[in-house]
């Protein structure tokens, strides 16, 4: 698959909650994190989306948010991935972040320079990479 | 109207579907595509959308995803437009990419230098400018 | 917090409509701006979101849209927060936009160059930062 998605993580569908208009599916990565994904019951219905299936989960960078320390805030996005920053490199307004994950998955946010400086974002920097359910696009082969 | 939004596509509403919270909009394009928009029932309500309407579709340039080959892959994203790469802007950190639709409308995306030259992004190239409903935002006169 | 995300605007819940996957919140913001997040039914329970509730409302900059007239449009997205704009950083495809919001929060929205020239973006300009509700995150002490 070619495509400009820099976040593709490989998981396994662990978990299905159908609304109305839309259905939460939840994925395990191989290193046992979960990825929470919101997409249209038409899509899930299209995709027969449904346990144990193999899925590719597709973030773009500029959806994610990285934080360095939540001094004890809880966030609502629900996905929240542990890991270690990798890379840092800096464009003119904006920043890509590498993280590595605990589990062994690879993370690329773009983040603005302000954010990269006032987070003091270096490499082997402890670092949680956050995003919205419904920044999650699945892909199913 | 004057807005950022690089994409603004004009529509005709071809379906509405309602939850409880959210209601997803279809929108015929005049080249024949179909958009499809995920907005709150409450918007839905104060802009009293319906079938046959004329409404814009808006949608951000680092919203979208450019694929090139999904190799058997399908996508959870509801909206998958085929076109033709017409035009790529390197930056720093990001490229600018312009996709002319199949149908006639332009799409501007904006997706990270290393996307480009993994997908070896050129002009005259087929591609596919990929976008969740959640995406959209609609507009109405 | 030490949070990437460029837009934390504290604020008091005012508002909550349970759907069956979603749940949108509503949230007053010290200047009396309402703003409209909507995060899943999970998260919510999670946190325990409830009327008169202190929360940050979390927004990353690239999923801000910035119009400067509307010329009778009205859109679905329910967060359009009047202000002025008060610095414009250019880069070499995007540029970010800081916007004083007459409530006396700021917004920091990146928007492409091409934006800043249509929309001619320059300090003490009027203008309104617009962003769905599915953009927002919401952080919790």
């Amino acid at each position: 698959m070619k495509i400009s998605a820099r976040n593709q993580f490989k998981g396994v569908v662990c978990g299905v909650i159908v609304g109305v208009v839309n259905v939460e599916v939840q994925i395990r990565l191989k290193g046992g994190e979960i990825i929470v994904a919101s997409i249209t019951k038409e899509s899930a219905d299209v995709l027969a989306i449904k346990e144990e299936m193999e899925v590719i989960a597709l973030v773009k960078a500029p959806q994610i948010i990285i934080a360095t320390d939540l001094g004890g805030y809880r966030l609502s996005a629900r996905n929240q991935l542990q890991g270690t920053v990798t890379k840092v490199t800096r464009g003119v307004i904006n920043s890509e972040i590498d993280i590595s994950l605990n589990g062994g998955d690879l993370v690329a946010a773009t983040v603005t320079n302000d954010s990269v400086d006032s987070l003091d974002l270096n490499e082997g920097q402890s670092a949680t990479a956050i995003f919205k359910a419904g920044s999650v696009i699945l892909a199913v082969n």
